[in-house]
């Protein structure tokens, strides 16, 4: 039998299967209350309206939306994106989109007309894994920039620092890749300082930065921040900005529909690496989404998310007060967006570890660790606040906040035995 | 302004648009009569059923056809693909069962899986253009082919020698990949001996073998051959085979919907590979295909269109027979089933050349060479059948008959006008 390990792509046989994936596919199977997963609310679903706009693709175009489309994507969605983004302040033509299967294929097709094997991306540390996981498997190398101990972006100083160490080491960096609005999973969002610092540093070293922002809309208290493309436009508008957008977080993921706002040439070679990859994404579920947003009522869907989310990260966060050890090193991030809260643990808690004890309570998160392509911190989780109903979220913290305390106790109690023995 | 030149992979650098889509979109801006693109005919969209069923997955379903799924496909479907190829005589499990964003994406994912940059792929020359590009896309190598001269697979003679040449280079071979059921471009059907012997020259030099199958239920004359897969199956039973199918041309390709078959192993590696690649595929088109396999009606779809098929083929054949000049050197294959033709042009012509003329004449064929991945032969072009009404047939080979004799007629004028001016 032909051994499969001595045929993987180097990248390949190192490849692990997402952390994130395999533990949804743990915490489906049982009555766990699952805060893993970055799973949009189903409630948040507008099935009737994507029925009847579904309806109408087949009546209006039948066999049109059946048939292989273009790989830059169907006309009417674009159209109706270029009318959404303008109405955001974005100037853009149908020339600057791309339509995608979703915002993971553009992930995976940047580092295909980007990287060589070797080359360089920088990235928050934590970041998303799907991103980490698209770069390594065309064999890129990345350079992680920690937060700024104020939460609104990079640390600045370390990024100068550790980009001037690798340039002096001869890597090859060719962008940057962020995510400002809400990141994942940290919740961070970049300050409108940071962001044009960001475009500054890029216009200095010549390089790209490529803006993932899935859950941009998704704010549901304050004000909205330009986006780094917005920014960039009324800067020197050089087109370094790559923006990357989905409806999976503000429709519904089961479309898998994303598209790619960008400079021309950039959207051109984009179309190219998309023809080698899946041809072209589904006229069908195009001209759904395309037939859905004629209706107006996007904007309503959105605000309706925003709405039902903004109540469960405040009962979360409020539950987490409530349950929770008071404690300095354990603490939380309380973000004005998205769909994550990030827990800091103790220094001595590794949540890889204290994963089984959750699991054995009942209750699962996303290990903090699989967010880190070099040095993991271990003692960090991500637990997620948009899929879980209320009494869900009650109960779940109230599970996780008993494990960690357990953890606690136990150190403390082994900690207290091990400095002062005689004591006991 | 950034320079994107300076910024491209070494492979996006070189990666040239698809011939095909770029002919395609041409052709689809004027009067041409295109037998360019590979386009299903469609008519054969079952437009009512699956606008019923994709109505049943609403009813039924609700949000879960607009939530994410999991990578490895939908349960519905794959339970029904399951029934669909043991009936045609696939021993398999749902553990066997890849879903993919068509079979495009399946393209995409082998080298991502197995190819490090420089490894090679055995292929046919020609050989399918998306197949071309994914492999090249992560720097693979190719070594081609001919076709024995009874069209009946790879000259294996050929295989040998160059194959024994690439290993004392030392070459890296990972596996080889075929369409043998009407090839595209050629359209040419592996003999059942060729297709053991293929299987026995990877059991014995250790490769494995990608059977790449859109075509392989579209049969209209003759006895169905087994494929790879099932003929490895009953010898050795190793697991070398990989299968790719699509609904693309038995359905509908806007469904983007195809399937993968393999031994367990290697589904789970394309399962990682996939995850960072657009995580999973739409549960909404999956979903509405399964729901349309449960009404029976696959199988009579795919008849009908074998049906169309088998006409517009013939009907092309005897307008060839038509207006084509009678020569030695012009020629074209008898596919039993697919949706191309192959057409062989004396040595002098060549048909990229030809292509702007034939262009003025308002007719199009995607030329040879873009099938190629080493030295092209030139004097060759791909025609469509399934596509063009009868009446866009009849005219559109009138016009191509027309250009080639133009072309062959001047040329001999020339060629008599060189070798004996005297004789004028």
């Amino acid at each position: 039998m032909q051994d499969l390990a001595a045929f993987l792509s180097s990248n390949a046989g190192s490849m692990k299967k997402s952390v994130i994936r395999e533990l949804l596919k743990l915490t489906n199977q049982s009555d766990i209350i699952s805060f893993a997963g970055g799973l949009p609310a189903p409630e948040t679903f507008p099935v009737q309206e994507l029925r009847e706009a579904s309806d109408r693709v087949f009546e209006k175009y039948g066999t049109i939306a059946l048939q292989y489309g273009t790989t830059e994507g169907d006309n009417d969605l674009k159209a109706r994106l270029v009318e959404y983004e303008s109405a955001q302040g974005v100037s853009l033509g149908m020339q600057n989109l791309l339509i995608t299967s979703a915002s993971q294929q553009a992930l995976d097709m940047l580092p295909k007309i980007f990287l060589d094997p070797g080359d360089y991306v920088i990235a928050g540390r934590p970041t998303y894994v799907g991103a980490i996981q698209a770069i390594q498997s065309y064999q890129g190398k990345m350079l992680g920039i920690p937060f700024s101990a104020s939460n609104d972006g990079f640390d600045m100083v370390e990024l100068e620092k550790r980009y001037e160490r690798a340039k002096s080491q001869r890597k090859r960096i060719k962008y940057i890749y962020l995510i400002p609005d809400f990141q994942n999973p940290s919740g961070i969002c970049w300050s409108v300082e940071k962001r044009r610092a960001i475009i500054e540093f890029a216009y200095r070293e010549d390089l790209f930065i490529v803006e993932d922002s899935p859950y941009r809309e998704i704010r549901f208290i304050g004000e909205s921040i330009p986006s780094i493309y917005q920014l960039e436009q009324g800067m020197e508008n050089r087109g370094i900005v790559i923006n990357l957008k989905t409806f999976s977080k503000i429709l519904a993921p089961g479309t898998r529909i994303g598209w790619v706002i960008a400079r021309e040439d950039i959207i051109q070679k984009m179309v190219v690496a998309k023809q080698a990859m899946d041809l072209c994404t589904s006229v069908l579920t195009q001209k759904m989404i395309a037939e859905f947003m004629a209706t107006g009522k996007l904007r309503n869907t959105i605000e309706r998310t925003c709405g039902i989310y903004r109540d469960k990260r405040n009962f979360m966060l409020e539950k987490l007060e409530e349950y929770m050890p008071k404690r300095f090193d354990l603490t939380w991030t309380k973000p004005e967006g998205g769909l994550f809260l990030w827990l800091s643990l103790p220094h001595y808690i590794d949540t890889e570890k204290l994963f089984y004890k959750a699991t054995e309570k009942k209750v699962a998160y996303v290990v903090g660790s699989a967010f880190y392509f070099d040095e993991p911190e271990v003692n960090s989780m991500r637990i997620n606040f948009s899929y879980s109903s209320f009494a869900q979220i009650d109960e779940g913290i109230h599970r996780l906040a008993e494990v960690i305390k357990d953890e606690i106790d136990s150190y403390e109690a082994g900690s207290r035995g091990q400095t002062s023995p005689e004591g006991l």
